[in-house]
């Protein structure tokens, strides 16, 4: 190489590329994103407290964190370890199980409609009314009786016409849930009392009172037995069942499921162990057999700052009592501020042993111990509800900090903004709630998805009719007229194959596409890199779907195809980024969406070789079944094993059968099953073949033995079985007496005849018995 | 808001994040990839001549742009705009045209086997061998007739044994091909001969000599009238349909088409604006109509450098020649560096006007219009395989440096390295290649791109059987067999649903795997940041499976499936990013390989729920069948009903048992079978309502015609059963005689109660008979 390369200089940039910046509650400002760890983040999200089924408000919380997690993981390109956790231990889910638990129980312990149980009802309801609705009301008691109960029904029908708004009655968010189980009460309770006077005891009238009384009986029933019901299965068990309905709603609104998810239940040993160190190191104390954080001490502690998302709620009372629980005593704190590490139980609550007696964790306390047990004293990202911020983020942080001695456990502090319901704030309490049940009924998942990009990830979302059935109806037939439209454009082009005339295809009105493209590209970029603008991306790729229509109309017949597949091939991959499709990174769009919000191509083709099979597999077992021979069911196992070995192999799917009987189901590549198979038959053969072999060689040895025991021990010592000449008499049996020169038998020689004898007789006795056999 | 938020301090980066570097042709290091623009990437591949049907040296040089493009696009997250050229027009694609076509008309001519075929065959052969064969066997001239034969076979032979090696004959490379093609034509010319002096004109005898001969016969048929051969649309026929073969080939092989594809046909006034802009740069010089690249010009000015790829090459006769092409005039350059932008057509050869009068573009040219055309004066990578690095690489970024008159057209020359065989260099003129066609009968489009990334981009591959039965085939199985199992232990665990347990799960082991799994990620970041290192970063995906068996084989009964899971969706979305698998993001694993090399997606998640039906009702027909009970066959029948009925609705499965046993299977959207099922109950519930309410009117008016028939016939008219008073006697079957007043009935009365008792004896008969029946 006697010649050198000329040297090379490094290219310039032109234009800058954006940086990732968010949107941090800890400082209030969008912030440029620094993991610690290269491209590994760490990034634990506030799961649900499982007692109910999920709303809107886990939609819009949910899908939003999902969101942002494809953005960094697949849009930033980041290595996420995403970690939620499952509350399973909270006053909620205590409540609610002990309450279904009691209303359960005295329902089943009721069989007729008695005075009793009327009785208890009414009780249940006065006391219901007068803690929950008298206030709101406008009075501190209410008529229960005689021509009393018409101004209750007039009541009624005025909360029915809403006046009372016009009337100032202050009432608290929950009341109007409250006057509805008042109200559906008092006329299950009326119409039982009526069927009571004309004599009925039917136990159907007793348990439909009861039915439509449920919630007012669960506080009084809660109130008399709750302290006896100490079964801890049963709120496990209410939570396992919400829990799996969660995930059953996740996975249909699209959401990928946690990297890691930790269970309270599971982790309670590690709570107890972390309010230990935290008491250690003296930020906080015991009372009564609960543990206090000490908030005075930790904010004058140098390097801690209580409260850092909102140091402004400190003193709210509302939001502290909240956070501490239904259930949570009012033991003497050290400071107003100061919340419930631990929570000695009352009976009727669950409880775990600790240092300070039985009890079990505060609210706070679980994300801290499960996010430090799978991140230790650091993670990148915190996410969850904005309604968490404070107490429970704040009160989160300020234990780890405590417990780890570090400055700042949360880098970045991620809080999803409110949903409203038609410009009101939905809430529970206020039965305005949607459950993903009914939203699911009404919109797919990606057109709920599409109404959450459209807002803002942590702005307030206004859900309404008129966003669903506007705007992102319209976004979504946009998107999809234009795929069908690239589409049918593309195959067109296809069927006429490469053409033969000397066309360009690219002129200024395929630059300026091209340009266009490019331009979105880059503006969509920085619409993510903006603290993960999706309403202003959604726009960006809305704009360039509208120019390349117009391109599209304008060319004709001179359009150039491939510049509008390009188009629509990052367009439909940026939809599917975003988790409105799932297709395959080849596909042209964002794939269709079916009912039950999955997507799936060529469903038949991929369906109908197994439905085949399994249809004739079925045909199978009822003709034997029909058949009613008594041979049948041990063909039915025949059946059974040709299903697994030679139906299915070819189809890749593979049946381990298990000891509890239900097989294991694998999908594999066929080639592989079918040389397993035929290895194992291979060996099976061999090992028949061996078996084979053995019997033969057994059949042979027996049959030898057959052939010598023909000859009757009486010839055994005469010619021609021995020379002629040998011996000289017999006795009668055939044993020989004397030699050929008439010498008698020398007692060795005569032993030895009678041995040979005896042998030939028994060889002879077992022919003669197989010979009968075989005549018979 | 009184208090504020304590100050937040950026995260400082505890480790690093590593930057991509590419092996960069220009500088032969790594360089760090720096665009110009941001994350806008223009990247420019020089795509195929397309005259014949792709082969394994196409198939590694597409599949390995295609994983360096899916890395840069999808790993690495650049906007990227891919343009790619076919060349369609090239001296190759027009002497394979003209041959082609003369070829097939003599063919078409001939119908007969004539002593003039003979002869046309005989001299084109002669002809052949002395220009073609000759020096080769180590003579000048070869025998052609008579005895001399002889000796003519005799070197065959010899040449079969391969024993010219030892007789240190000088060949080029191209010799095998062309001493087995006069090898070929001379033993048809001897069997047709044969045959001719038997009298036989037979055209069939005819065309097979010229089949046979159809090699040799091109060469000299060309020679004598190529020049009349002026059809410009043989070329361009030839040329589009091996360019839509190749992109069938590039299909299966799972290549991703170019964004934007160029052909040369279509840009050829641009060629020649872009030549006219060069010679008034002064970097080129007109020579007989045809224009030729000043290269020493063009050195000697400031700002640019000849071949600055292979500087040591420039005087390299023999790849000058291959780069001008097999028609190319021998006419006067100034330097011998020097090449043609531009060619004077001869007779037989497509042209174009030009200012240098009809001609047709140089090789080198078409690329840097096209890409010029596309990109202007720069680029940020431009790709090929490492055959083209020079001349037509240096060649072609000279030119668009001296017509942009910039210093550096393209900023990173990525090339991909050669392919041998079984350790030998691919090459048509050997005939060892191999067509895609051919490789894909063999080995799956999977398992082609696994041996690619296997090794460095860069470098050679040695494709082999050993590699290809050996490390492919293992990595293939061992990541198969890894996702089976998690699905199938993944499956097993959603069977079995939330545990009730607090089971906590992630313990040392986990922390460890999770950690594996951190760290890999990183490596393999590290590995592709390395110049795209696929090998290694292959046997990180490899190493980490591995480990993560051995977690599951260590763990048993305590294994964490999430653990598990999360393994395999990182290493599946991995695999797919390379290209290996199509499946969407939610799937575990990288899809199943089908024959045609498309994997459907979701596939998995189509069939599962059908699966899990399908077995455990393969389940229940087992535990039956073992159970051996006599009922067992009636059960059989229930479950089969129940599969029917109750667990295929749900799934979209309809099962219409036909007459002969064989039940016709549909998929129908689940909601309409399930309604169709409803009202099919509701009706046979109706039905059976209705017959109930039959059966109790009949059993209502026996009952009452029961009731009837208890009075005695006897009885019938004494009181009570008429007033009293009514009759006065009666005779002894209670018939009565006379009126209460003594007188005897009329005749009309006596008929009338005579007709009543007979009817009432009748009832009363049947009461009897009843009552009888009831008592036994």
């Amino acid at each position: 190489m006697a010649a050198q390369q000329p040297p090379w200089n490094p290219p310039t940039k032109d234009t800058a590329e954006p940086v990732l910046k968010v949107y941090n509650s800890l400082t209030r400002t969008k912030n440029e994103f620094i993991p610690r760890n290269g491209r590994h983040v760490k990034w634990y999200n506030c799961g649900p407290t499982v007692y109910d089924a999920s709303h809107m408000g886990h939609a819009r919380n949910y899908v939003t964190q999902d969101i942002l997690r494809r953005l960094v993981t697949d849009y930033f390109g980041y290595d996420v370890h995403f970690v939620m956790n499952i509350t399973d231990i909270d006053d909620k889910i205590i409540l609610r199980a002990r309450q279904n638990y009691l209303v359960k129980k005295f329902r089943d312990e009721t069989q007729t409609l008695s005075i009793d149980v009327l009785t208890e009802v009414r009780t249940a309801w006065e006391a219901y009314v007068r803690s929950k609705v008298c206030k709101g009301l406008g009075g501190d008691d209410i008529p229960t009786s005689g021509a009393e109960w018409e101004s209750w029904s007039a009541l009624v029908q005025k909360f029915g016409d809403k006046s009372w708004k016009a009337e100032g009655l202050k009432r608290d968010e929950k009341f109007e849930m409250h006057f509805a189980a008042a109200s559906r009460t008092q006329l299950a309770l009326t119409f039982a009392q009526g069927l009571f006077e004309k004599g009925t005891q039917d136990a159907v009238a007793a348990h439909q009172l009861i039915d439509e009384s449920a919630d007012v009986l669960a506080l009084s029933l809660d109130a008399k037995y709750g302290a006896t019901v100490t079964d801890p299965s049963l709120s496990r068990a209410l939570a396992a069942f919400w829990e799996g309905k969660f995930f059953e709603d996740m996975a249909r609104l699209r959401v990928r499921g946690p990297d890691t998810l930790t269970r309270v239940t599971e982790y309670v040993p590690e709570i107890v162990a972390f309010v230990e160190r935290i008491v250690q190191n003296g930020y906080g104390y015991e009372f009564d057999g609960s543990v206090y954080f000490d908030t005075r001490a930790f904010d004058q502690s140098k390097n801690h700052s209580y409260a850092k998302l909102e140091p402004w709620s400190r003193g709210n009372r509302e939001l502290l009592e909240e956070g501490e629980g239904a259930l949570s005593g009012s033991g003497a704190r050290r400071s107003a501020a100061d919340f419930a590490l631990w929570k000695a139980s009352k009976p009727g609550e669950p409880s775990w042993p600790s240092p300070w007696g039985q009890g079990r964790p505060g609210w706070h306390i679980e994300c801290s111990v499960m996010a430090s047990a799978i991140f230790g004293d650091n993670m990148d990202i915190h996410s969850g509800g904005v309604d968490l911020a404070f107490p429970h983020h704040d009160n989160e942080m300020a234990q780890s900090e405590a417990y780890h001695e570090c400055e700042a456990w949360v880098n970045y502090f991620l809080h999803t903004g409110h949903l409203h319901i038609e410009g009101l704030k939905m809430s529970k309490s206020l039965k305005n709630f949607i459950t993903i049940d009914e939203i699911l009924a009404k919109y797919s998942a990606r057109q709920l998805r599409l109404a959450f990009l459209t807002q803002l990830w942590n702005s307030k979302v206004d859900f309404s009719e008129s966003l669903m059935t506007g705007e992102v109806k319209n976004i979504e037939a946009t998107l999809n007229n234009f795929f069908a439209t690239t589409k049918a454009l593309i195959s067109q082009a296809h069927a006429e194959g490469p053409s033969l005339e000397a066309k360009h295809g690219f002129d200024s009105s395929e630059h300026v596409l091209t340009n266009t493209l490019h331009e979105a590209q880059k503006a969509f970029r920085a619409a993510l890199c903006d603290s993960f603008n999706t309403p202003a991306a959604l726009d960006v790729l809305r704009e360039l779907v509208s120019r390349t229509n117009v391109y599209i109309n304008s060319r004709g017949k001179d359009l150039n195809i491939t510049v509008v597949e390009r188009v629509a091939r990052w367009v439909g991959s940026m939809l599917r980024m975003f988790g409105l499709g799932e297709g395959g990174s080849s596909e042209i769009g964002w794939g269709q969406e079916l009912d039950d919000g999955q997507s799936i191509q060529n469903r038949e083709e991929v369906l109908m070789p197994y439905l085949r099979v399994l249809s004739s597999f079925r045909d199978g077992v009822r003709s034997l079944a029909v058949s009613k021979e008594s041979g049948a069911v041990k063909e039915i196992l025949t059946l059974s094993d040709k299903f697994r070995d030679v139906d299915l192999i070819p189809l890749g799917v593979a049946l381990d059968d298990q000891d509890d009987g239900k097989a294991l189901v694998k999908l594999m590549p066929p080639a592989e099953l079918i040389k397993a198979r035929d290895e194992k038959r291979a060996q099976a053969d061999a090992k028949a073949a061996k078996k084979a072999a053995a019997v033969e060689a057994e059949r042979l040895k027996r049959q030898q033995k057959l052939e010598k025991g023909r000859l009757p021990p009486e010839d055994l010592f005469k010619p021609p079985n021995v020379p002629e000449g040998t011996y000289g008499s017999w006795d009668v049996s055939g044993l020989p007496l004397t030699d050929s020169e008439g010498k008698e038998l020398s007692k060795n020689q005569g032993k030895k005849v009678q041995k040979e004898w005896t042998a030939q007789k028994k060889l002879h006795d077992e022919y003669v018995a197989w010979r009968r056999e075989q005549q018979t």
